[in-house]
């Protein structure tokens, strides 16, 4: 039920070169540095020049990149944010104070809750968010546990740092959920905190509100941190009411830490900015680790986020209307590919059982991208033990694309 | 000559009140972070809303931040990336492949030396270029040695990842310079790299090539890194060479590591982009930590800076010619405050000794923004035994504004 202790990253690529494989490590290279593996979106992405285009244009299902641009609105605005002689200088370290209030009151609204402006860092994307954050709670030779499969960033991250990863496993049986019961039983001394991510990345499996009021009393009573990860809500269905009800308990400040992406929402991943949702002590603490950073994340996108909070409303709704109907498409086309399971799916992932028993997941994202030209990420970037599933963005892909994957799967070899 | 070992920083503000006073760290914060104090420039500038006007208007010579708006022509470039669709999406860890090819080239010409594309790591910000280098080398448990007045951002970033800092003191008869043999009688097992800041902050002090060169071979012969930051190089005196010849020794990269801020430079500290220059497998190393310390950098202002580069160079070696009309401003209005002396000057930063024997550097510093609206930056925040000192970034402000600084550090009470 649960995962092993391992203070590196399990990730293995047996059949596969890493797109430095050339590059020894110098033994003057930090061994915590050393020993991780590539970052594994260049990896799968070099496999693109090796198909030959016979079964049309290459998908990229790799990372998560809407496939549609921003809104008109949206690139004006960094337009005129950008060409400001005011958002040229240094800002607040933890953020613009016009955009600490827009997103307080946006979740505030969301998860039915009372969120300040005092309770947001803003920060140069969400896997700044969770290095910032988790650097401010866990030191080297402290524990954070991570649901397994898990971002691979969320581990690489806390093993550069020193900290030590526990794994909690989450069965393909229990629609990849974490067990409470296995929560349980991994905390140990050196403890810091759980991380979770949901909607999954990479399952795409939405935590019910009632498992992650679970998950946040375990945490509670056991004095570690919860760390939400959130960046694929707004690709929920909208008429859900909020996510959960964890910003709305009392003192959900001594447990709880919210991770989010302006990215996936506002389709602006090259502009790096991303939130913490956490307790005014934790936000000063976040502020000195955020100073050292990178002083503070850059200006003129938060600037362009104040406007688009209240105003692209309606666009984002429309987005998330056309992503569940991308979900929809998938389920269809995978119909026509025998052998192939969508094991979950959600918000923007599908995690798929590929046909082959003897083939590693590394091996068959391989096959799949350099023979049918569908870039996917293997089961096994997320962690050992998931040879038999790949990740699939299926979110970047338009409905008319995702209907040619039934085909592109079929055709990729055994 | 050699200062003590140290893992937390060693600033001290015995008289002042952190802007986070009121808040307890939680035993559940990391040490490493709540050991912390708590960044320098949001401390003193809370101190100029007790200011009450009566010298004029006040003068901030605290960060160091160009007293000029940016080019009109970067404005527009900055604004025309910033709203284009390409440049809303993901873009290579490493950076702008363009940006990396427009550095790479211009500072081959600056250092007259062969530095290609592949050696460049752009970041977000120099900080981040620190701190992501700096992780590639040194772990939780190693040593790195920093020249002492020591730039606060670098003993931080390295004390809240572990890292154990050995400074080197440099001492106001030597111009602030290290000497090698104190350096050399510094280094002892587990020492991974010694950082330098030429032209220093925060005393201004240039190192000559000479002595750059003595440190480089004392770093190569005992296998230790040399980080060589150089955020103000740009307002180097133009016709004077190369800095340094460092990038044109043989197997440079075995040894070297540099580091640059586009902020100063180009005006533009809000849209945060730095860089490394390194070898190709620092670079390879370095973007594994890049990737999870925030993907990339924010890809508008790196196209913009890569047409900035070839096209404002006139613009920037006018702001060079300025900013030393600054810097003889500002010796002969210090000529107007008996007692005050300036110990070293350069580039951007002057390191001042106050005449007060009986108050700490926080006192004074505090005295001199409450009563006459000038903020510094105590020389205690740089380093144990600075209380002597403050740090005036006089380039913050035209020569007619520093011209009046005279009649105010004379009205500052003892």
């Amino acid at each position: 039920m649960t995962g092993s202790d391992r203070s590196l990253p399990e990730r293995c690529r047996p059949f596969g070169q890493s797109f430095e494989s050339s590059v020894m490590p110098s033994p003057r290279i930090s061994p915590l540095v050393a020993n991780l593996t590539a970052p594994p979106i260049p990896e799968v992405q070099a496999w693109k020049q090796d198909y030959p285009g016979h079964l049309g244009p290459l998908i990229d299902l790799s990372q998560a990149v809407p496939g549609y641009p921003p809104h008109p609105d949206m690139l004006r605005w960094l337009g005129e944010a950008a060409s400001s002689v005011a958002m040229a200088g240094y800002g607040d370290i933890e953020g613009e104070p016009e955009l600490r209030s827009a997103y307080a009151g946006w979740i505030s609204d969301l998860y039915e809750a009372e969120i300040r402006p005092a309770h947001i860092h803003v920060t140069s994307g969400c896997n700044q968010a969770f290095m910032a954050a988790m650097m401010t709670v866990a030191g080297p030779g402290d524990r954070v546990m991570l649901t397994r499969p898990c971002y691979f960033n969320h581990e690489t991250t806390l093993s550069m740092s020193g900290v030590t990863v526990d794994y909690v496993d989450c069965e393909a049986e229990n629609g990849f959920l974490p067990r409470p019961a296995d929560v349980q039983a991994m905390i140990s001394d050196g403890v810091r905190a759980l991380a979770v991510v949901t909607p999954n990345n990479p399952t795409g499996a939405t935590y019910p509100a009632g498992l992650l009021q679970e998950l946040f009393d375990l945490c509670r009573t056991h004095e570690i941190w919860l760390f939400v990860d959130e960046t694929y809500r707004d690709f929920l269905p909208f008429d859900s009411g909020p996510p959960h009800g964890l910003f709305a308990q009392p003192d959900w400040q001594d447990t709880l830490v919210g991770l989010y992406s302006f990215s996936k929402s506002f389709c602006i991943p090259g502009h790096r900015v991303g939130a913490v949702t956490a307790g005014p002590e934790m936000v000063a603490q976040i502020a000195k680790v955020m100073d050292n950073l990178q002083i503070c994340a850059p200006r003129p996108p938060q600037q362009a986020l104040t406007r688009a909070i209240p105003e692209l409303g309606t666009w984002r709704r429309h987005n998330t209307v056309e992503i569940t109907a991308r979900s929809a498409a998938l389920t269809k086309a995978m119909l026509g590919a025998p052998g192939w399971e969508i094991e979950a799916l959600g918000a923007y992932f599908a995690f798929v059982r590929h046909p082959f028993d003897d083939l590693s997941a590394y091996e068959v994202a391989r096959r799949l991208a350099q023979e049918t030209g569908v870039i996917t990420i293997p089961g096994s970037f997320f962690g050992a033990g998931l040879e038999r599933y790949l990740r699939v963005a299926f979110a970047n892909a338009d409905v008319a694309t995702i209907g040619g994957l039934g085909a592109r799967f079929s055709a990729c070899s055994g």
